[in-house]
């Protein structure tokens, strides 16, 4: 074994007294907590374990590249690894963790050239990640049938993409990156149809919302196919996909794409002692501590705290495993800070439209004991006497007894500031606002850019004269 | 004298036990007051006092309305006289207010046809609005100068450009309307001089921002001084006017246009035993009462309270209007509704950039006693490797001791979500927030329209590094 000594991290010797954080992952949580720990503790040795030689990309980047909206892959990198190493961080590229010794306090990783090397820690920060759900399908390990989870992943599907130049593709699957993709494949020219599960796009929308999005994509050529279970892809003819399930559908094209969700890579965190929690994560502590003496985890591989549950569940997203990194990349070299929670606040862009969401969906609110009322409203982002003006659909839910904003749903032109309309709310509901409060709120007004109560106002007014 | 009848309300009779409320004034203040009252109280006999045609315009138009992009002045109407008539309200036009009698109750009016008339209340709404300051100029009275107010002032202008056709203008203030007018005039062809009295234009914002603007100003055109005090205008030769100041100041061109600010309107509400507040508006407690029974005050003839210096200053603004004007309605039939007080929340467009701040100035905090810091941050409004990414200039003002929020200035392009970039900051103002918790808020993010640490956040992390 060695030490976390100069052999590891190049020129560098440790010195008496200095902490040594090891982070296992290098995407968003991973790369989070290692750049908090040095701005925390200049003095801190951080150590990145990285399992390829992608450290720090844009994961949410990936239709981007996919649709050629973002022609160059390399651009992905939210940092590059000299900017990364600039910050102090000695990064281990295309090393994979096998072993965390809890009491030994060591990480046992394989090297590039296949070698079994353990690296000494202080304290640890997990950020596995998580992996793409496999479906119940047969037929996934068909040739032709990808999903996108990593750059590895996106590789793959390029390839394909490029020297098979399909003219058609099915996205099973209708969530975030779904419909993503459904827009990123037809805008690279292929015929696509996007088949979802639920009885609307975008589960994590009303259905009364996600039908605006199946009537974009299908106004863009997309085949919406909802409430529709996948069971079977064979390969039928020369470079031919046909997909069947329930209800007799069947469908071919010359690509399939399965991403219906993830699950967190914990296996590691488990077997070193840690508790799993909610939606099979590790359970954490608002510190982002496992438990285990310091170890923490955080991102995808970790549950999450939400603020108006008042409990975590587990919701995987970019945003947030910044965040939890922050916090455990604090905590882990001796800083004393809680992460805050959630309120499930999500955007997506699909064509033209945005359609994002804060808090508590309808239901969501049901089961968590509130008595949600929900309002939607059509408002114009701005004066409808300026050029430009477009409808907003937004819907309020808020607690009838107490008034409490639960939740708010926004779907528009996604240039018209639909994102940070939702920002507003979720501001509302981390401040635990009430719907009437929102009225107070000073927003900025000018006829170009909204109204002088904002289309977010107009919307909880609805609401309150509703109840 | 007449009581409020028949003869008022046209086929409605009044029955007992029925509130009459009373309203000065058919802009923001007033209409929301109206409308308030009749939601809150379906029963309640509303009269709106009107000076002119022209009720619920949106002032805040006018520019746009010259520059040609509203190209029907009567788009300008938030609401249609039938759609106002439509919620109970009875309209009198044309009608203007001259004495309030506190003691009998009752407003007298010269009506259409010149009589005077009393209108008997059980509560008056006082919203009579501002007019515009007439700096110390010589010549104001001078053919082809202008202001911009009302309708009235904005036919009187746009008859102007229309007829005698000028090629030139000097504006002279450079506030929110002068930039949004040397804009305007821009667009409709005209060579566009923009004056003002202070270092930088909009002096709302710091000076580097304001820099900003004035770039961009430049870029379109338009010639810009600064730091220049106007003494004179005066006509010289046929159709044109030459303007003179300090330092041999001189410019000659066509129209010239001031809008250096306003005053609050308030001889009537202070002859009735209103008292003078701040900015010499009309005193009101937080329920927009002025102290005279059964009065309330709204919009720009009343003083606004602060929610960051917890005292009433004068800022009138279109929002605060409609929020001023929507308590006292409330109040007026019968409701507890408090006022909860502005954080000076403000956005202009000035061609392809937005200027947006909220909250306190460096120096305004510091002469409310705060320790104020202030950084400046550059962050894209969206990752940069999705197309379109532009870089915003964010200021964050935070309190050195207590951590404190204090206030947020963005300066961007337009379409760059500047506007509720700021509203998220002015939620976190509303709700007391310190700098270091906007890193908690869990704001939305898909790499189109924003970064995982949304521009908001890099600039508080930016703040939070630099103390």
């Amino acid at each position: 074994m060695i030490e976390y000594t100069a052999e590891v991290t190049g020129s560098r010797t440790l010195r008496e007294g200095v902490v040594h954080l090891v982070v296992i992952g290098g995407s968003d949580a991973g790369i989070s907590a290692a750049l908090r720990a040095r701005e925390c503790d200049p003095s801190a040795a951080v150590t990145l374990i990285v399992a390829d030689t992608f450290p720090n990309f844009s994961i949410c980047g990936l239709p981007f590249f996919h649709s050629g909206e973002v022609p160059d892959w390399h651009s992905l990198a939210h940092r590059t690894i000299p900017e990364i190493e600039a910050q102090g961080i000695n990064l281990l590229l295309d090393h994979t963790a096998t072993v965390i010794d809890a009491t030994a306090k060591r990480v046992r990783v394989i090297t590039p050239a296949g070698q079994s090397r353990e690296i000494a820690y202080d304290r640890l920060v997990v950020g596995t990640g998580s992996y793409p759900v496999m479906p119940p399908i047969a037929g996934l390990d068909v040739p032709g049938v990808f999903t996108l989870h990593t750059m590895g992943s996106t590789f793959a599907l390029e390839d394909f993409l490029v020297t098979r130049k399909p003219q058609s593709a099915i996205v099973i699957g209708a969530g975030y990156i779904g419909t993503e993709m459904a827009d990123a494949l037809t805008l690279r020219g292929l015929r696509v149809t996007l088949v979802g599960r639920n009885a609307a796009v975008l589960p994590t929308i009303d259905p009364v919302l996600g039908h605006l999005l199946e009537a974009e994509l299908a106004r863009r050529g997309v085949t919406v196919v909802t409430g529709q279970e996948i069971s079977a892809i064979v390969a039928t003819g020369t470079d031919l996909l046909t997909v069947t399930g329930a209800k007799g559908f069947a469908h071919t094209a010359e690509l399939v794409l399965v991403v219906t969700g993830v699950r967190p890579t914990t296996d590691l965190a488990v077997a070193a002692g840690a508790t799993i929690g909610q939606g099979s994560a590790i359970q954490v502590n608002q510190r982002m501590g496992t438990g285990v003496p310091d170890i923490f985890a955080a991102g995808d591989c970790a549950e999450t705290f939400h603020r108006l549950l008042g409990r975590p569940l587990y919701l995987p997203l970019g945003t947030t495993s910044h965040k939890q990194g922050r916090v455990a990349g604090e905590n882990a070299v001796g800083g004393d800070r809680a992460f805050a929670g959630v309120v499930s606040t999500q955007v997506v862009k699909v064509f033209d439209l945005a359609a994002a969401r804060t808090g508590l969906l309808h239901h969501e609110a049901e089961a968590a004991g509130f008595v949600p009322v929900t309002v939607e409203t059509i408002a114009d982002d701005h004066k409808r006497y300026y050029p430009g003006a477009v409808p907003l659909h937004l819907r309020v839910t808020g607690d009838r007894h107490s008034g409490q904003l639960l939740g708010a749903q926004i779907v528009g032109h996604w240039k018209a500031e639909v994102a940070k309309r939702i920002d507003v709310f979720a501001a509302a509901l981390y401040a635990g606002m009430t719907v009437e409060a929102i009225s107070d709120l000073d927003l900025s007004y000018t006829p170009p850019l909204g109204s002088p109560w904002d289309a977010v106002q107009m919307a909880t007014q609805a609401w309150s004269r509703a109840i």
